[in-house]
């Protein structure tokens, strides 16, 4: 198998380096600068909260959330499910968006852990508003399980990258306050809604009882992620992050890489969202193609080929050519813009994929 | 507070005996040879397998669902999470209908005690095709949950009573067996529906793993339900009862009324849908009431005032005058016939129901 | 009640009612009294809190043990598993001796359920003091797990129904609070501990958040036990006996019984610890036997054979000569009078076992 | 290295890094070798199996341990918890030593998240015997619960690093495998007891189902742990990984340095063993000191002072001086040796001890 770069020169398939890489941005890697922070990184036994570079990482993602506390954590599922934990009780129920995270790709941890069911709630391009999580509010009685938190998703992943604005947010944390109910959000791309809103990560996320977010993905530090919220929060958290063997010892080297995603890398994702939207308007011109620019907001884009069944057919012909994409669903593609793919090679993608879907 | 019989006469509001009770015939009481039974039931101690009552019921059960064996459980809530329990592992998905049971009326406990994700699929009527049921089923990978256990409903409670028949069963029997997923039936009313589909509950329940079915409900038992299944599974399932605190003692006296139930109380509950019948057709002929007669199959009969926002007055003033009724979201109103509710308390209740309903 | 002769030929194996069973009081039959109840109790239903019965009954038992409220539920092992879950959290300890019923005999719902580790402390006699349950509770950290409840049993059932005598409580219900731990009593046979302490249960349980009790066993009652406390809690309760599947519909067809068993049963325990001590005398004086006499304070009686490995075979015996016995280990004899036992099979019970016991 | 002088106040308490730190092989720092690979590693996305560093961690384990498959875990508890996952089912029980780490210091993650009940099992120094642990495995009945796993740890932490040998664990193997139990080895520091039996880690560890080891400890790496075991199981054990949220990214910059924590590392634990033993025949030596000089077999020293209750107070006056230590009790103190504390460190420590020890 071989595959071209936009030089045309082979590339032999053991290189899965130089391909054009779209599936995600989790598969960004560290940079330079991240590797030379971890070589030099002043560790000490994080579980005894001696790593001086965790506790900076920490103190850093409080400040810049406006938070009394955080906490770092080696994944964003790990960092909903602790959430999730300190929020609930078992036998209670979650209401979040139908093609939430949770919902698809955690494993059922809400049930197998917390002992929560979720109680779904579709939404055109995944943004609840306050009334359709109120219409799915419960409260316990002895014939009905009550609700225990809501979660949102902020930009919503499987929507396609859509961002829910702070006047949304704002009704909901209203209206979940009245009822009592927390409310959490899966941030693991909030520097991306904070980019594509231009409003601070403080002010967008300001009256969720914690946020999640990832330092991996569109930040690029090869893993991690934080849980930020009041400091009684937090120290609840941590005990469910020594609980699920998130407790790590010396985790200052993958903290060192943290801080630089965490204070460098959010300024750049303006570029994964002008890459994107140069994709996506590229495609959107296609017949054989169904796009919804609108949706196409950060730095995800998902379009559907009117001809039924050949999402898997056109993955596998731009694998040949070097470009790896996402399906979603049988007639869907997802393409996620990063870091490690710049400006000509996505030039180079959307080339590529229009040539292959005229060839379907 | 006071209400009338259909003859006129006075019945203080102590008395709820009296009134004509059509919330649900989980309110059925026990018939007077019940009754005599329960007095005289020879018992033993279940846990130690010495109740002779309590073995003849499981045995009664099993032969005439042609089964292998059959577990006498207090609730069918228990019966239906010892099923779960059973035939799942922690963190599995179930597939099941949006309205189903399992979804609304058991406290969460898929997830709280089994650490399952409910993966519900709306169907029309709330009857699930093998088409439906087959898209939501899921491999597990290290991405995601896999599918542990189907579960369907019938006669469907929250979707109207309606029946599944056969051979729409018959293809998600076999396209489970394909695919290596049991399949659990809540059968609640399952009587039900082999009234109205002239069907023996052996041959509607065939390819099920596991059937659960209630003694109390139509069939007017005090308490009890019985699981059946393949004696393997019932071990199983005995041991899960034990876990889940329904391992009671001398339970004879309660499978006495449970065997009269069971042997008896089947072949009236034709009396029961044509209740039904009689109380949608009344009902249907209003220009105030929306209410789709296909839909109305056994002893349910739910409908919808078309003024919005009104169930709950509606279901107030019929309380007042002795017809108590539930209610199915803000603007329908739920009737269930039952034993306890002859043909004339229904054609009052039919009556009463039409006036208040003019008078909205 | 008649019995078999020494041959022990003359007892068809199919008819165990006519055995001498000292296996356990948990074989108790309901009495005529009971049956003509429960033919006649008037019922509703009691999801609903509809049936005047078990409201009749859950209203006695709060009275007598001094509450503000109490829960009729199917079981004891559902009693204290619902006690568990309300006063805990998933990844609690809970303190008990180590012979303690929730330990052995709950089929390890402390943890399937509540997500609770189990930490056992052993006694002598079962009668843990304050010292030793202080030595095993600790404070929730980053490194260990806390304590979320303390429960006790009296009588303690494995250790020979031993009882705990007041002082030794008070001082435990004193110190638990102190570090804010709540505190559950098994008291599955309270009422045979306060007949032994001629001490009334209210008093003997006043310092316990929630106390379990028996209406079967030695009250004889076919089915039920109760579950009380305070209002809030037993509101909780209510709602985790509907997820665990003992929101039982009419269920004072069972009630009716369960309130004789209450208020008149427990008048007559002292005969059948009378009838233990004639026993235990027996046993006391054969030099074949070890059995501490100081040990058998109530209906239970344990005794080990000195010579090794003897038990299954003396209780294999004994059931060819018509008395029912259990084993404790390898080498020991576990023997429980009751009210279907009366002095004169004791008698002949004693003489049987003394007999076979020679001839090992 | 350097330390403070016996007046202990030239060390700022900001430079812990300037201490002996006995407390733990825990707070070992990456080696130069390590970071430098951490700088160098080549990554991938773990969770899609592209790193390429995680492979070849995972393959060299494999190989080393004599196994189909590794997996590269966060935590060594989450490695327990893993395979306590991957062996049971809810409601089993997990026989073990009472000291065990997985039931002191994994937060109840047996009940919490597999529903498991311990059933610890005392032995002299942490070694259990075939015949102990038969004596608590249980069969599942409708009374009891059943032994799903047997859990053993070599090096014995709390037992003071003492060591298993091949002799008993073939004893141990065999007998489970009769009774159809898997055995789980919580090896945290089996490199440490491979290295004081002289035998081979794969030899060592033949007859287990699972196998958890840590690269952190006495190997140094500032992150990781491994589980190995055959295909099938490991390919669950990467399903529970990602539910546990332990599915990281880019994980090969930790790999890098477990691959030399691995490879390199435990040669050189044997000095670790002789600091233990210079640090425990200087104790022994004391009058006011109670050490069992035949529990000192690797790099953990549990030593207790004869002077009730002033384990804490020369824990504190120790710190003073530069030399930090963990308690065990109230009487007992807990060193441990490490790659970080060199032979004159270790002198130094000895010396400053047994001053403070004569101060008391």
């Amino acid at each position: 198998m071989a595959t071209q770069t936009e030089h045309g020169s082979e590339i032999p398939s053991k290189s899965p380096v130089l391909m054009i890489d779209l599936r995600s941005d989790t598969v960004t890697r560290p940079t330079p600068a991240m590797r030379t922070a971890m070589a030099a990184a002043e560790v000490g036994d994080d579980v005894y909260g001696e790593d001086p570079t965790v506790n900076l990482l920490e103190a850093s993602a409080a400040r810049i959330f406006g938070r009394e506390a955080a906490l770092f954590v080696p994944t964003g599922t790990m960092g909903n499910q602790i959430a999730i934990k300190v929020h609930t009780q078992p036998g209670q129920e979650i209401v979040c968006e139908t093609r939430a995270h949770i919902v698809d790709w955690e494993m059922a941890m809400a049930a197998a852990f917390s002992g929560c069911q979720l109680r779904p709630v579709f939404a055109e391009r995944g943004i609840l508003s306050w009334k359709q999580i109120e219409s799915a509010v419960k409260q316990v009685s002895t014939h009905q399980a009550g609700t225990g938190l809501i979660s949102l998703e902020n930009t919503h992943n499987l929507a396609g990258g859509t961002v829910t604005p702070l006047s949304v947010l704002g009704e909901i944390w209203h209206g979940a306050r009245e009822y009592g109910i927390p409310v959490h959000l899966d941030g693991a791309r909030i520097f991306n809604a904070s980019v594509a809103l231009r409003t601070p990560v403080a002010e967008l996320t300001s009256g969720f009882n914690t946020v999640m977010f990832c330092l991996s993905k569109g930040l690029c530090a090869p893993v991690g992620s934080m849980l930020v919220g009041s400091r009684k929060t937090i120290e609840r958290a941590r005990i469910v992050r020594k609980a699920l063997g998130g407790g790590m010892r010396q985790a200052g080297v993958l903290a060192a890489a943290g801080l630089i995603a965490l204070e460098e890398m959010p300024k750049r994702l303006h570029e994964d969202h002008a890459n994107a939207r140069l994709l996506a308007e590229t495609l959107a011109e296609m017949p054989q193609v169904e796009l919804d620019l609108g949706a196409v907001q950060t730095n995800i884009v998902i379009f559907a080929l009117k001809q039924a069944g050949k999402a898997q057919e056109l993955k596998e012909r731009l694998k040949l050519r070097g470009v790896l994409c996402g399906t979603a669903g049988r007639n869907s593609i997802r393409l996620v813009t990063h870091h490690d793919v710049d400006r000509a090679a996505c030039e180079m993608a959307a080339k590529i994929i229009t040539e292959e879907i005229a060839r379907l």
